[in-house]
């Protein structure tokens, strides 16, 4: 997914496990589920967008590590609680058993919940003046795209919608809280971190953002049809199985197929404005609606 | 608990139901679930300290409000998860159900989980550059006190010990996190607040900080004891029937006693230097070691 000399996903790999190294207080097989949940595995398309929009906007990757690092953490933290048997019950994820089953349910609630702090804990390290404004700015972002407007709102329709029938338009609302929020922040992120707070820019950035996170859930009902268990590193079939509400169920793999190319096309028209700055986040629209896992 | 003229109790209350009139977004039932967990009841002990501790070096209540919120959301959604029947598996909290009783498992769980990103996003509110970086560092020094080396490390110990042998030590490094970090947490956020961020007075205000957090825990443990369920609003001798480690159990109620009154007087002379700007954070000292509930 990386651009010509970028390899974003190892970057945030490296980034990852540095701020995984601990301290030794407390609790060292909670620390151990951090690790376990968060390193070895997944696409990282959240932290490749901060990395991607920042650099296109002028910053270094060096400015974008802790935004970058502190997304992932927070989406891995929503897998850990979404697997929980009181929630999705998913024993499988990223091709491993999920946190809960690796370990229990206590230590996968608290890994959760310390997950989300240290996202935080990464945005506000100490900063010069200047600087902090961003951060800060950067944090209120991520703490909007994860509350009750936005990740965990989704998350609480979701699971008050199983079983029950939803049509499109609160199957996207769905949608644009529990997944997209969060791509669209990584997105905005990337721009805040490189000082690109407001403007028609960011506007352009918004848009995209939210066009991608669309792609992205639609390409994931396909695939939940599509793939197997062993390509999609997950339980294949589980929405049928759980009688929830997805794209395909409403539009049909076809429909839903081309509602996927419509994002993509709108997505792609939201940056032309970037120009070349943009390529690299044409091509991580592209990968996310022709990702086979 | 408030000072002549103070009532700081009756103030984070009105601040707390303002910060929880969210967005109409997402879902109502999961907004409905916070409301219910934070408002109309507790102590305040840890918004009462952000305010007392600011006051006292100098900041106007206002420029308290949004930290003394977080601090209370947090340890909101800490009581919210615990409650869980993976976690210590309590049906009371403040004299009525907890919340995965009065709503079920699924929402109990986001609803901590979205009152730790309300608590930084109330952190992460616009500021001038002087103030975003006060705001940074009390959003820093709150995601290190609930993280792996503070709150959610602690309980993660807690739930390791049930039904084990703790000596003194281990019990004292697992309260030390779980409830003595956020509790000195508070007292370093308030002095952040004022622009204290570092300094002799700062290292006064940590070392109360950490002697009252223990005084609160020692009372806890006693209260368990001495306590009935209607009093204390949660179910009393919780503790010998989980088989829990407690300082009554290692020390004896005598013990554990004199323990709390040494911490008191410990607490006492770290701010005896702040004088008469002090004797708001005395008294709070006095009720941590004299409550009843």
């Amino acid at each position: 997914m990386g651009a010509a000399g970028h390899d974003w996903p190892a970057r945030i790999e490296s980034v990852l496990d540095r701020a995984l190294r601990l301290p030794e207080s407390g609790s060292a097989r909670l620390r151990e589920a951090m690790r376990y949940s968060v390193l070895g595995g997944g696409k990282r398309l959240r932290p490749t967008l901060v990395y991607a929009t920042g650099t296109a906007l002028g910053a270094a990757p060096e400015a974008l590590d802790d935004p970058a690092a502190a997304v992932e953490l927070i989406h891995v933290y929503s897998l850990v609680h979404d697997d929980l048997p009181a929630m999705d019950d998913d024993d499988l994820r990223r091709g491993r058993p999920s946190c809960h089953r690796a370990f229990d349910e206590a230590t996968a609630i608290l890994a959760g919940d310390a997950l989300q702090a240290l996202a935080f804990e990464l945005l506000a390290a100490p900063a010069d003046p200047a600087e902090a404004t961003r951060r800060l700015t950067m944090a209120r972002l991520l703490a909007q795209g994860i509350g009750t407007a936005g990740m965990a709102g989704g998350q609480a329709i979701d699971l008050e919608s199983v079983g029950r029938q939803l049509d499109l338009t609160a199957l996207q609302t769905m949608h644009r809280l529990k997944t997209g929020a969060l791509i669209e922040t990584s997105v905005l992120m990337g721009a805040a971190a490189a000082g690109v707070l407001e403007g028609p820019t960011r506007d352009a950035l918004r848009e995209y953002g939210a066009a991608i996170g669309l792609a992205f859930q639609i390409q994931d009902d396909i695939l939940d049809v599509t793939g197997t268990t062993a390509s999609i590193g997950k339980v294949a079939g589980a929405d049928a199985a759980h009688a929830k509400p997805t794209y395909t169920s409403l539009m049909g793999l076809d429909g839903a197929r081309a509602a996927a190319t419509a994002q993509l096309a709108r997505a792609r028209t939201a940056i032309a404005p970037l120009g070349a700055a943009g390529a690299e986040l044409a091509r991580i629209a592209d990968f996310v609606v022709g990702r086979a896992s």
